[in-house]
């Protein structure tokens, strides 16, 4: 099945994926604020593994079955739920607290555009951090499977965010740097994300121009920015794991 | 996206499954013997849920760390490993051993086939005991939503194996019961299954004489036929849940 050229193809909001358009595809997500940098940051730091709930409730009753050393995280507003170890802060993500440890972390918009691109052969979780990274590890599966890519930016209540469309523009000329001479297909989507991230060099400002990074910023949550905006200080590439398969009754 | 004609498609092994041919759809994957059975029992005698792993070892490890009520089940070569509670006798998984209960289950086959599914917009788990349930709901799937049906025979190693076809049969004849009147189109497998379940009316039969279940009677294990082959016994329809979400670092 390894086709001399794959298509890179970009969509600017979770909702835009179209399942069939995911299955079998190299796949990245992408979150920048926050929850793909904060889970990035996790496992840079040497978290065992992250579990995504959409819930609280369910965070916290999986925190209560787990035996084994680990964090409950995430945030509701802007701040830690009741009774959770670390917020959605990325910075406090240090090897201190997260190293070894199982990280059960809550947000709602990552773990659904994460849930979409279920059906890829492999699917990566993006931020800024580790845009480079990522768009390496997407061209590895172009270069070895011949697969088409897609980037899924999360968005932001059903909206468009310039954040993420910047780091899917920041992965795909990962990819393309990565292929020198190799036929890579860009997508619409994913022309205008590459000259969108080509135009705005400063991740740093494109963070604060947005309407994401702009309530962040309100809520006092500035440094947060910061730690967002720092491009490809991690080489660590989330991924999805299916295993183990969770059934109930229906 | 309601749509006013359904397609029922089902193929024989897991390895047909064509990856954007289930997403987006409602789907099944078929697992008679034993796992689609066992699983199905598991979760009508009231285990809480059942988590699935390809090896032994990851569901020991899984076991470990979970504070719960949990039992580790499964089996390599006809037999329990050590240290688990349970095999893969279907007729073990009683409400006084399972109930209230998470299991921890591992089979090879039955997780690949549902992995392949992930990107399904509904996934259940099926055998001949809840074969009519799985059928209903699937139905419903049409009714509600207009979406297609991939009926996935999880098949024996690479190859076709009768129970799964036949079984497959028995869901789209339970497909078309419940939707008199409504346009549902059978693709060429589907109709190869519905007429193969007709022509063979003994699920007993067809379990005794194909080459999974030969090797089953071999092995002594001759009384988990006859549960295998309680078609319709259980009105439970055991889902996949794609969440929590769980992130390695790659």
């Amino acid at each position: 099945m390894r086709r001399d050229v794959s298509v890179v193809e970009v969509v600017f909001r979770r909702e835009d994926v179209v399942p069939s358009r995911a299955a079998g595809r190299a796949c990245a997500a992408v979150d920048v604020l926050r929850a793909g940098t904060t889970v990035a940051c996790a496992l840079g730091a040497g978290a065992a593994e992250v579990w995504l709930f959409r819930e609280v409730a369910a965070a916290r009753a999986a925190r209560e079955s787990f035996a084994g050393e680990a964090l409950l995280a995430g945030e509701r507003g802007g701040v830690a739920p009741d009774g959770f170890d670390l917020g959605n802060s990325p910075a406090d993500f240090t090897p201190a607290r997260v190293g070894g440890r199982a990280v059960f972390f809550t947000t709602t918009n990552g773990t659904a555009a994460l849930a979409d691109l279920a059906g890829g052969s492999f699917v990566a979780f993006a931020a800024l951090v580790n845009a480079g990274a990522v768009g390496r590890a997407l061209a590895g599966r172009i270069e070895r499977h011949g697969e088409d890519v897609l980037v899924a930016c999360a968005g932001t209540k059903g909206r468009y965010s310039v954040e993420d469309a910047f780091c899917a523009g920041l992965i795909v000329r990962a990819i393309l740097d990565r292929l020198p001479g190799r036929a890579v297909e860009l997508a619409d989507g994913a022309r205008i994300a590459l000259d969108f991230a080509g135009v705005r060099r400063d991740p740093a400002r494109v963070l604060a121009e947005g309407d994401h990074g702009r309530t962040l910023t309100s809520l006092g949550l500035g440094r947060d920015l910061v730690a967002c905006a720092e491009a490809d200080s991690l080489d660590v590439v989330p991924i999805l794991r299916l295993e183990p398969l969770r059934l109930v009754a229906g």
